[in-house]
């Protein structure tokens, strides 16, 4: 757990106002900046992006001419537009989402695939309906075990397969979750393209490839789904050969203050950062200054919701210069310990290991 | 409390584009659109703005480089710079901000001043620092019985009196309570320069004019402060010659799903709202379809910070056609309920009346 600082280790520049920390192009993939995970909510322009083909082609119309098709399983198909989803009741929360390959380019050794550092994980306030409220308008087949949801994006997901759409299901019970719905406006505002513009799926507590964008069709399935994104792609492959789907977010906590490398004047310093649980809430959040030795418990400050990630601050006197190791650990209401190791798995998912931070007071 | 829709009473159009809705200007003075009030969160851009002059001359370069002084009524004087202040403990909270001649157009007879309907009112995520901990950094004189904050906006209030700036004081047990901040993020964001960039005060709970904007210097004062904004400005005067200052936002509720004059087809009707109550939290809210002849529950719902607005919503049937006025009341914690009528006071403040919405079953 100890970490010396490399003396030129430069601070990351604060890109605020450039937007994301660009990880992947066609289709566009970028994390939320450092200095952006400082803040509860996350700015819209500031939301980690990660698509997984080109955005599909809508337009500004489509925020009340969009429609969805509804498919029961027993022929029965239902379309609803835009206009008649937002005149159904209303439900608002704050949701954090984060990419199930986030902090991947610690991973050793090395695996492919967007190399995220911490910024694939964002906060945002979603309004929508929820989607139980929606598949309550037709006959789901009572022979259906899973609900598809296709979005409008498509292309070829990797060579030697052919074209299709963004594809994921979930079981029936997650599905009529009065907390999982269709979401319109992110922060306030009709959601920007790269966030699924004009209606996207959100699954709270889940990692992010759930939450599927620019839904087009929802369909009761009579057969567990494995298509590419759910039985290929998304699926933590372990070195022994076990392997299964991705699902909730694992408990997590980082440090957010401050940047690896970064020298600072000695004197009192404020500690803080971020932790979450998937659908569980954080009970408490512990912080090492000197590389997992001892442990002091944060206190948990800002807002907070269900399903949000919560903020946690610890004042911290320095007692010597030199260098510092910084550590959060999180522990949330059902026993769950955030692992002191991320453990290697064949495509880089679900990795919520410590993440040391090292400081030198000057 | 009958209200009869005006069949041309067109529904104002969504102008979430175009941004506020213009009340005054020089200086700009603006409400938020209806269609914005539908959302729990407010984006910065369409956050009602109320300045008292043109803005001051703030640069980029102020978001490091500001500075305030405190002045703790003995003659010490403390320069802290912006650099500074972010380096403090960080505090963030939802916090609902109202002007206090919100509503102030519904009021019989006409009084002067803006002439806001019912968007002089939103709600956001601020981040800051406690200003007990700035207040911290100087000793405050023993005989102090205020701290008076000066914003860097200058002018002339009105005919007849002397160039000023923007100032405002309060008690000391208010400026010390943890939840007052010196903030310079609003919703993840630098504070933009309507709302105080780089750094304004956030008293929760309170009207808006307490929360001084563009804050540069904090005074401990030994009598208390009778200014113009505090003195003249922002008091209470009724009909009786009974007077006195603002302080806590009285309990509110109103309808933001449907506007006045709406027609709507027959069907289930999703009705929501928001509803808050200063420093208290909101219980409940009452909702009634027949112009106050009989009330129902409303859900509370969507995410709630201490000092933030609260959401509700209900689900109604129409039993027929025709005109229904909606109407919402609130009721806290501490048994404050909504008045029926609004008090009439000589300058139009802190109106909370019943707002009935009249709409056209067809």
């Amino acid at each position: 757990m100890f970490c010396k600082c490399t003396e030129n280790n430069t601070p990351q520049t604060n890109n605020l106002s450039t937007g994301l920390k660009q990880v992947g192009d066609k289709p566009f993939v970028g994390e939320t900046p450092q200095n952006a995970l400082n803040s509860w909510l996350t700015p819209n322009p500031l939301f980690y992006v990660r698509s997984h083909f080109e955005y599909p082609d809508v337009s500004d119309s489509d925020r009340i001419n969009w429609s969805i098709y509804i498919d029961g399983g027993d022929g029965e198909v239902k379309k609803i537009t835009m206009k008649e989803l937002m005149r159904m009741p209303k439900r608002t929360m704050a949701v954090t989402m984060e990419c199930a390959g986030n902090n991947r380019s610690d991973l050793q050794p090395k695996v492919s695939g967007n190399q995220f550092d911490s910024g694939a994980v964002s906060n945002a306030i979603w309004t929508g309906v929820s989607l139980s409220h929606v598949l309550d308008q037709v006959n789901i087949s009572s022979d259906s075990v899973e609900i598809l949801f296709e979005g409008a994006d498509r292309g070829v997901p990797e060579q030697g397969y052919g074209e299709s759409s963004y594809l994921r299901s979930l079981s029936l019970d997650i599905a009529n979750d009065p907390d999982t719905i269709l979401a319109y406006e992110m922060n306030g505002e009709p959601l920007p393209i790269e966030h699924g513009f004009p209606l996207r799926l959100v699954v709270p507590g889940w990692y992010g490839m759930a939450s599927v964008k620019w839904v087009k069709s929802i369909t009761a399935i009579k057969e567990p789904f494995h298509g590419y994104f759910q039985g290929k792609k998304y699926v933590v492959r372990y070195e022994n050969g076990k392997e299964h789907p991705l699902t909730e977010m694992q408990i997590k906590s980082f440090v957010t203050s401050h940047q690896h490398g970064e020298s600072i004047s000695n004197g009192p310093i404020s500690l803080s950062g971020l932790a979450w649980a998937g659908r569980a809430r954080v009970k408490s959040v512990e912080v090492s200054v000197d590389g997992g030795k001892t442990w002091d418990n944060a206190t948990l400050n800002g807002p907070s919701d269900t399903y949000s990630w919560q903020k946690w601050s610890l004042e911290w006197v320095p007692a010597n210069i030199g260098h510092h190791t910084l550590i959060a650990k999180a522990i949330d209401f059902n026993g769950n310990k955030q692992p002191i190791e991320s453990v290697w798995n064949e495509l880089g998912y679900a990795l919520n290991g410590l993440k040391p931070v090292c400081i030198n007071i000057v």
